[in-house]
């Protein structure tokens, strides 16, 4: 199956003990909310936990278990409801309408969960697998496909916490978000530091063994300018910054469509920040606490990520600039399956305290474009501060087909190919993100006006 | 206190069993409901099963308990989140938002209702009555507030249902709901008859001791021509005629404004019918079923009452024609409170078969535009087919002030009088009305293209 | 002929005067206008002037000429363009489009004008009206039509012009509009008079032998409690007071619909104020200029003349109430057919200067609700403000059939009687109605947001 | 002045000969229409001829003259009427409300325009150029400005015209649109041909000595895989072969955001297309016409033009491929200065008809999903059907940034720069494009839903 690349060994048990591990996690995900949280939807573009629970079933029954022999459909109506928008396998739900479903209750869709699991695990104890390699790739695909609801479970939860005046938590942490004091002086931020590449043809795309979609592949070839890249993602309080700089109000710094858009949406802020108290603060799945500074700011849509590269005399990368880049990088960052088992807050952790380099002829040349203008090295250890996990980065490319793409054949056909208009590409995964789930040639999209995901910006010039 | 009209004894004893039991009785309508059900909102003018009954407990809070020595507010929270539209009071929840709040959980607001119960039982038991008979007033005003609220419970739970491709039923019928074939012969309706009502100066508005709403007031003089009216409402047989006679597709038969509102709705039958196997249903708080055609049709706007009035060679009587012809009409319908816990479906109950009177010379002369025609009969027991119960009946009247009105002082002052624009008066009480809420000068409204309450029409000329 | 009741000699010859004058009226009020600013429509609500110039002559071609021996169509085209609203008629161009049509040009419309002229004035050689009486009564109906559209025409320019930053004057008056210094002091208001009118029957509707719409049929009796109503509308110069006294602001002043309008619209004065040079300017169609605070506020919605009236401690009349006061009024106040010809600013003009009575007595209990607080009197010269002409007048009732209505047989019904839902009455006529248009029993109606016509207020209580 | 790029000698003479020319192909442009036509506005992405006309009089006025020593304003109005959206210069007339002035008339814009040509006559004149080379060129800036804005005027007006039942023709062209018979057999279109290009290192980008904009540079490598170009556009005939296979009803053969549209618009067709008399008609500037099957499809929006490619077994081509594959391309296709002088309609011209090659293995090949296979050559004389002129054609490329962009200093830095979000390129110019306005390195962007257009395609693999 040309989709899904990868060969290492997909025996029965390595496929039957990553299948329980992630459909487990879900639940642990679930384990905070109520039965109400799990049914509302607060927007059109997020859906209701319960969505996300039964809709991550439905693939695995749609996509493996419906040609099974044997196979018993565990109800006929499921087939619509929880259908995303596979045109291919028949109507759909209305997506702005998912959380009008009061029924069937989060028990039936609990219900529907085991009914699934001891299905896929039937047929992987069956050894269908081994007569039929086909099937490990799509359940290989199943899991995949959960964990990105995993995070959207997450992100669309907090959305719809943000909505309730109590600003509930989804979970409380053990740990203090801040050990260190709230409120940094804002003076001192530690500068990003600029790494050079220099030009030449580069290969970006999936390589190699492991799953990929088929968004990544073919791999190929591309041509780049030499350009630079910053060290770490831009911070919060480095945003805050372009913010008094009056960044929200020059319409020199915005794209015009971004410029509509957040004075149509009176945007003043990124998503989740609010003034209380004469103070910053910001809305957490651990509830509202003072603003981390120098964490990555997040929940920014594309345009004030291009703005704010605007202001620092700086641009966003091109997608194949930040692979080149992260090429090598190792997941090291914050991802939610660490996070989450060591009780720790499902929140961008705060950039590391680089040595600040200062050097006075760099700060005697600042231009005035420049605000976040940094000393200038040719040796960063770039993984100080991680490509992968904590937040995703907007890049500068428009999410569109990769040369020679094909997308599958069938109704995974639909799963990524017919998204490749109106979107731009972010790259590097999040905190909310399965530390599994990531590679740097992964490449997510959004509209240039999604702000709910952990989305954030690192500079490029 | 002039706003509420009754001088029977309010004691304290007899209060605190009539608020008991109209507490009690909303504690019944939701026992067939899961925490899901009640926390979803269908439409922004329905609300969340969960939010009436915290709005009707923040009722007796604001209105009465606030003031009390001693009391303490169970969540300060509250006083915006379930206050509906007192600008007196302060800053409201957005009423189209509160299918957004997942928190707080249902069992949070059953505390609530607990709490508030105790606090009103101690303030009876306090012997605070006795002393400030305007307590008892507010606590009479909190019970009928409450009243309104069971019947929104039902009709947006059905509404909601309604969203659902599952078609839930709120709760199973023990009793069939037709024990009659489904589909009768339509050749044969019970022709309604007509009651003569002569020309004069009449009185209409509340009369007498028993408690009435300011809208009710002041009784006041009204001078009436001659008119007709029907004996019974008219049936969804007769309606099926109506629409198979093209009636929602004949421009002439329309007011402007509602042909305008079919055709961008694009309506052809009244909300909760469908078309299923050949064979008309309608979706009822049992569950879908085929259409019962002897019962009153409901689930009409004003533009669709009035056309088929039009149609029907009549038109919609004016309120105050209405509450002649009702005056002394006993309380005999179909009510919730009696349908509920004899396990009858909450929905309206067939028109009793009158003996019907076709006289032949009637027949001959029916004039085309006159399709509901029938014999001409000054003696008819209009007892056979209540006034009040089964289906709240669409007048012609706008919803406007009576002569002399004043609406109370304080927040209760906007509980009706600022309504007064843009919606037509209904009377007589539904199926789903509580008995003891009902009276023959009782004004219902609902704006012109309102159609998920029990709404129906009773034919005048 | 049922609809139209007058038996005046409706003779050829006084009908070809009568249709002659109207129609080069029509033609005098468009000598101001360049093709550009005919064409134009600057809300789904109004239509441009040509369109205006056509559908009047469409009207005689439809209803009269079409079906006389031997009439040549002039354009088949025309019958869907500038049909306004007649389903009986047929399809219909969509009213919000009007302003898309830039053929047939000004110059077609003009010839399609004579057109029609020349072919009415043979009908009317003809004899044809001897013959046949109901001609008469048709062609009547297009000259009351037309006047109806010639108001219809200044209004919708005045808006459209408003949209202009250029603000540009339909008409450049050679007469100063205010005489008298632009801002009077405004602490001297000359209090209007309240006049008595005692309980009783009494009947409305129209009467005797003119031309009458179908809506003020048929003549009835209503009973009316006793009333007051003021010798004269409100003035700018009072409303000025109402907005200072945050009137736009105060929630309890206003209907619900009426609030969430002016929030929405972000409303705080009337159409056509503006602010300029720290004075208060309205724009007129003689251009913008100094607000004349002792003219009849005009521009305003029903939301803002009903809180404006609860504001000054009353409240509108009905249209019964008003109607019975204005019966024998006579048309004597600022109209279109005496300010046009005279050069004169098609406005409404001051109210008179009434000597003040202010009583101490009175002034003392002066309530903090009743700021328009006046001294009563029984017997004011009422004419001395007169009732028809200046500004329309909104009442508190809602626009319904009067008792007994029928609508006139054929595609005439849709004239009036559809419209009988949503709107409200208003009464009296404006400075940019035809004098000869106007009597008491004339029943205007538009919705309760409506603010482009010269619309405002006299009080009652 | 790097944004502009070219060295051929400038002169006062050379310039003030293309300036005339230029301003006077405008007002040729214009002569066909009337008052009326030049001031309405069909839709907010269209604006009135009349403010086309003043605009790009604007634009020497603001970016030119102002700086001029002793250049007296036109109107300061103009300033903000007439700006479109450079916030540098500051306030802007909203654009939605372009169409509602009626004032200016049309005369008077067109005094500002003789104005604006007397000024820049008179700089160059003067012998300013000489002294100031950068004022050449803004001149030249300017002109090109105008020349983009003589192709909305067309397509503007197209639109205009289509909104009105009548749809009156811009111009009547003396030349019949089809010379052979009006509807071709559809079973034998003249196949296209693939050309085939090498994989490489390939620069695209602006070179050279003449104008162009500054989103055209800087000229840059891209790195090409080897690939397939059609020889000519899709035509209308293919494109009805496309509809006809159910193309605007599979779901699989569009772009999610796409199959939304068409379904959301209930687009079933090309723009302008459509049905009458049992024929498929298209609505030209000549008016309408039987539809002309042999030339190339347009007035259809990047989806439509994706579905078609996917359809045809193809894909839509990046625009460094097309840039590559038409880089030496003669300026031969149809143009509006040649189609207008020469009386001939501003409409698409045919495809050339190719000798046909229909090879037998091919045909027996051909699968399902390739309706357009053709014969596969490797040398085709790309020039019988030229890639400028006739129509713009869709690229797959999102408008963004080319490597090392940066925009010109000033208020037009916002002409291009700030556009680089949610839009495609296309290449190529249209009929209704001047041919002195075109270059192979041009980059045309519009919405991926626009349509009016002349927009179609050309196939790639």
């Amino acid at each position: 199956m040309s989709l899904i690349k990868h060969s290492e060994s997909l025996t029965s048990n390595s496929l039957r003990q990553r299948f329980r591990t992630v459909r487990d996690f879900t639940m642990q995900l679930c384990e905070p909310l109520t039965p109400e949280d799990c049914c509302l939807q607060a927007a059109p573009f997020a859906s209701p936990t319960r969505w996300h629970l039964a809709h991550t079933s439905w693939f695995f029954e749609t996509f493996l278990l419906k040609s099974s022999p044997g196979y018993r459909v565990f109800d006929p109506h499921y087939e619509v409801l929880f259908n995303s928008y596979y045109n291919t396998i028949g109507e759909q739900f209305p997506r702005p309408r998912r959380g009008l479903l009061s029924r069937p209750s989060l028990t039936e869709v609990y219900a529907y969960r085991r009914h699934i699991d001891e299905a896929v695990a039937q047929a992987l104890n069956a050894g269908r697998i081994e007569e039929n390699p086909q099937l490990a790739n799509i359940i290989e695909w199943g899991i995949q496909h959960e964990q990105q609801h995993q995070e959207l479970i997450l992100t669309d939860i907090k959305y719809l916490f943000w909505q309730n005046p109590l600003l509930p938590a989804y979970r409380e942490s053990s740990v203090p978000l801040l050990a260190s004091p709230a409120v940094r002086s804002r003076s001192t931020p530690p500068a990003p530091l600029w790494q050079d590449f220099s030009e030449g043809l580069r290969e970006i795309g999936h390589a190699g063994q492991g799953f990929a979609y088929d968004n990544e592949s073919p791999r190929h070839r591309v041509f780049l300018e030499a350009f630079q890249l910053a060290s770490r993602p831009v911070t919060s309080g480095e945003f805050l910054d372009f913010i008094d700089d009056d960044g929200y109000r020059r319409p020199e710094l915005w794209l015009s469509d971004g410029w509509n858009f957040i004075n149509a949406e009176k945007l003043t802020q990124p998503l989740y920040w609010f003034h209380r108290d004469g103070q910053w603060q910001e809305f957490t799945l651990a509830g509202p606490r003072p603003l981390k500074l120098d964490a990555p700011v997040c929940h920014i849509s594309y345009y004030e990520a291009d703005a704010c590269s605007r202001w620092a005399g700086a641009r966003l990368p091109t997608e194949a600039e930040w692979e080149v880049a992260a090429a090598n990088a190792p997941i090291a960052g914050a991802f939610v399956d660490t996070l989450l088992p060591n009780n720790l807050p499902v929140h961008p952790r705060a950039c590391h305290a680089h040595v600040r380099v200062v050097m006075q002829d760099d700060r005697d040349g600042k231009a005035p474009r420049e605000p976040l203008g940094a000393p200038h090295l040719n040796h960063v250890d770039l993984n100080a501060e991680p490509f992968l996990g904590n937040i995703w980065q907007w890049t500068a490319s428009a999410y569109l087909p990769y040369p020679g793409y094909q997308p599958p054949a069938g109704a995974l056909g639909e799963y990524n190919g017919k998204f490749m208009s109106g979107q731009m590409v972010l790259r590097g995964g999040s905190c909310a993100t399965p530390s599994t789930h990531i590679r740097p040639s992964y490449r997510n999209f959004f509209p240039p006006d999604a702000r709910w995901q952990f989305s954030g910006l690192r500079l490029a010039r």
